[in-house]
């Protein structure tokens, strides 16, 4: 039996509510239970200069987690003067996550920043936050009314984990601190995958606790692409 | 006329949400018309090295815009590696404002931070954290079942301003941008001024500007104390 | 009676003595009793980026404080690796104070930088700072022998106090560390105010008290403004 | 055929030599063709803060890349003052992989650091400083001569990628360029998993993909294992 | 002739102002011609971590040179957020030098810090800061009235190089921007020396070279021990 | 008796190996005993913007030590975040020493970068630095091939110093920590100096001491000159 009471195969309920704030191009909040993200997708008509005048654009992301957003406070990483390795290491997976489902010709020259804020971390944040940002970068290209869309597919994210022997879907705080092992997967709706990251915590898995970890994946990412699509209106 | 069609001495719409998010023990989404801020408060039963063994306590801010808070993207503090000079104005004003209600001998040897971080702004983003934050503080030391209680008076905070010539209260954005001067009140429910920061932007004040403006702040004031204690339940 | 066994209403020795230095365009050393700062006004024929182009120019203040101006030592913010909120706040409020006296077209396309350096601190540096460094930015700009003088007024600072329940005019280090309250007054010769901020220390104050100290500040800025013209030979 | 005419399963040449350096409790060059890492490990008899006291060690990596380590040279991250999240990723894994393998009780109240250096990069600079860092760490623990063993077993890690469509092993520099995906495994000497990192970099990839490539990793750790025991002369 | 019609063992006139500050258990404003530099000793009864607990004390130095200190305006070190090397390399050798006649032992665990800020640049700001700050920490020293004197000799600097061909001594800015080779001493008031640095700037020096700069030296800083003894009424 | 059986004169063993990488223009491992220092010469056909423009390049260096290359770990300056003062104090003269024997108008406007990484440190790690970088430059100007040569003679350095009263040759570590003077010299194959650098660390030393030092680094900076021919096949 799961804390939540969830089956192994469960997910959390999920719920992204577009439009959350008003200046961004795009906005969600999304929430994986009582993990709740804020990501905004801002154009830029401009680019960082190392990719200027290549006839394509960017899709890039930042992530932060607000201080009190966890049980006890942590620092605040502007105050601190730096971003810790864990915060660049999630906001990296969230841009590459993005861009394998864009065609960054297709965009044009220009720049789409997706900025994923926790508000509240309830485990599974960085997944979350991919989910999210989906809706909110489709959001933004909307928008720009372009003549061929450059998002070819839908992209989502879950992480899955060994706990106390089981393998079950969509950890929360309480599963995630005592797993054995946790993996992060980054789907595509087309059934491949984007990104696989299986860590050992506390012991080594083998080749089938991956594939089930897989399986597990593929449902909570079947759940996400629905809501994805009910929160575009599609 | 007011680009907002309020009148000179009308505020925008006040909301005070308390227990926006579940770790903090006092939490709050305070909005000022499209302002809003995300305001937590965390106790911390440790001081900082120079405040420890005196018998009392601590009460301090840290602020935060995320970045497409604005109409157009800043760049996110924690990566550029620094706060602000503004940033800074603004957490040590609300730390000081919360201390003006606070017995910190009353308090104990425990540091309260108020967090506060703007998820959307429209000019006022201080005032509304103060404002805000009051409540927060407020939420957090009744948790606390101390014997005595260490917050004697409400605090509140508006800003009011000069713009084309007339006083006007509570500025958002647009009149923010073009107003001739600009002042910040933070008021203790019992008529005092814990600050009063009056700037001019684009012309010179005479002291019947500053005693309307200071006028106008009471007005709204007392808007928010009532709004405050609506929060709480008083 | 005040330490210093001033009267209510009476500043320090103020003193402003011009040409300090000889490499800047405008240097002066400016006391306000024991508290004594060399303040240098630097013409730069270039902007800053985000000026540029506009057909005006720009001023602006930085501040710093030797380490053992203090009565002890400081740690130096270049060896730190940053300025503290306090410095910010400060050297933000003296380039506003200076830019409100300026017409920022008539200057041209050219930035002026204050220096302040406090060398020794007995209490009021930076309104000490914001008097002296427009006599230093008087100098600079007679030096650009522009066709129209861009400096239209004359602008000072002073501080003020409620010490032991008294209004006090120019607080030295002893009442500044023990006052209720302090406000500083950044005025212009004509009887108007560019900045006003008055923060509650130990105590709220009312309206009659802010208008008290208003009162000495005016008293105060009407000896610094006439220091001011026999410094510049006026 | 790939352009170092090797076979899609043929690692490069893996030289490990170890007592490289002298000061070092154990240290390794460790090269997979031109990809030359030196590691060395340093045994602290001390604990960072958060560690102390729990009757247990810890084991921990830094990564670092010589300027001309590469085909052109890049900034010294000490004279940019901070770590790229490249960086920050690649010493957590490695950290990770080896904590792996280790007792922490067993190896009591000490600190091991691996210190990774890359002398030249052609590829695959991360798996082989996991690969060499394992024997690094056995060379120290060996020197403490404790009681009990608190490395069980060996840890080895290799990457593979599908370049042009194919699966293959151990990428260098001109594979790694232009790879539709490139995973990293960690893998342990009894076939089960540390650490699976499989990204999508020009095309999204599937599940049998993904086990094509772990069979090529196995292969390939199988080689690194045999030249870790080789180097310790087991 | 040198531009300052100096003969070439000719100091500029030199001048050491004790108890310029009245903070600091020592200071002095030192000047060489226009160079001055303002010193202040610090007395701290507290030692760094790395001292603490061996029966001896510390005398150190920080350096700085104020933004417009020079013919055009530098940047503010504490707003770069870092110092220099060339800051790092004077402040070094500043409390070097000090050291060179200082027991630390009979100092006692307590640490004196030389802060040396540069008010006016004419070239030799470190030499001259190192001459007054032997003086200032003759004041401090002798404010602590310990049984043996922990100062047993004096120490003084200066610059000589050759310019046009011609060794010269105390070098202006005029002759340093020019000069073929520069080089610093260190002397001790027995004839030893606790520091050479000379420098090729334009054209490598010989033998013969340097013995001259060191004769001139010589005669320099005689006249430099002279000053200190009057500062200090000796 | 030296703790290495050396006699007073005698250096230790010079290696400088050549092509130790293969990306650099310029590459060499220098050893002096068991100082070993990696060194790159890194060609950019693109100047820093001070430079740009006037016809000439530039030569510059960097210093690192490799966090084991001592006898106890030191903190990894790029995790620290800033480069020690020694640091920079020692890339600073090895750019130096190299520019003194570079003719930077016939080297053109491109600039040279002297990358030097101790991977094994046993004292003398900055002037094994500096005569391996020669090699380094020398091979990477080959390359370039230049109408007109524009490093003219060859530069070495090596450190001496007062060893228990005697004048030694070369110091190492061990040497080095008990030296009551030590001094670096950057020699020139015509006899003529770039840089001395004799400093007091345990006592002040005199003329004819400094010059026992100077005969020394003749003799040592002669081997090295023979050794710099052989590496480069002159």
């Amino acid at each position: 039996m799961r804390p939540s009471g969830r089956a192994a195969d469960q997910m959390r309920a999920i719920s992204i509510e577009p439009g959350f704030t008003r200046h961004a191009e795009g906005s969600v909040l999304v929430s994986f239970g009582d993990t709740r993200v804020l990501v905004t997708a801002s154009v830029e008509e401009r680019l960082p200069p190392w990719l200027r005048g290549k006839g394509e654009g960017w899709v890039t992301a930042e992530y932060g987690m607000l201080p009190r957003a966890t049980h006890t406070r942590g620092n605040r990483e502007a105050a601190k003067g730096k971003q810790s390795g864990r915060t660049q290491e999630i906001q990296r997976l969230i841009g590459r996550s993005l861009r394998a489902v864009t065609d960054l010709k297709l965009l044009g020259e220009r720049q789409i920043t997706l900025d994923c804020d926790v508000i509240q971390a309830d485990g599974g944040t960085r997944t979350a936050a991919i989910s999210g940002a989906w809706v909110a970068l489709r959001l933004a290209v909307d928008g720009l009314k372009l003549p061929v869309d450059p998002i070819q597919r839908q992209v989502a994210a879950v992480s899955c984990g060994i706990v106390g022997g089981t393998p079950v879907l969509d950890l929360d705080y309480v599963e995630d601190s005592s797993a054995d092992a946790d993996a992060n997967f980054v789907l595509i709706d087309n059934g491949t995958m984007a990104e696989v990251q299986a860590t050992a915590e506390g012991a080594c898995y083998d080749e089938e606790a991956l594939l089930r970890l897989l399986r597990l994946a593929r449902i909570g990412c079947g759940e996400i692409f629905a809501a994805q699509r009910r929160a575009i209106g599609a």
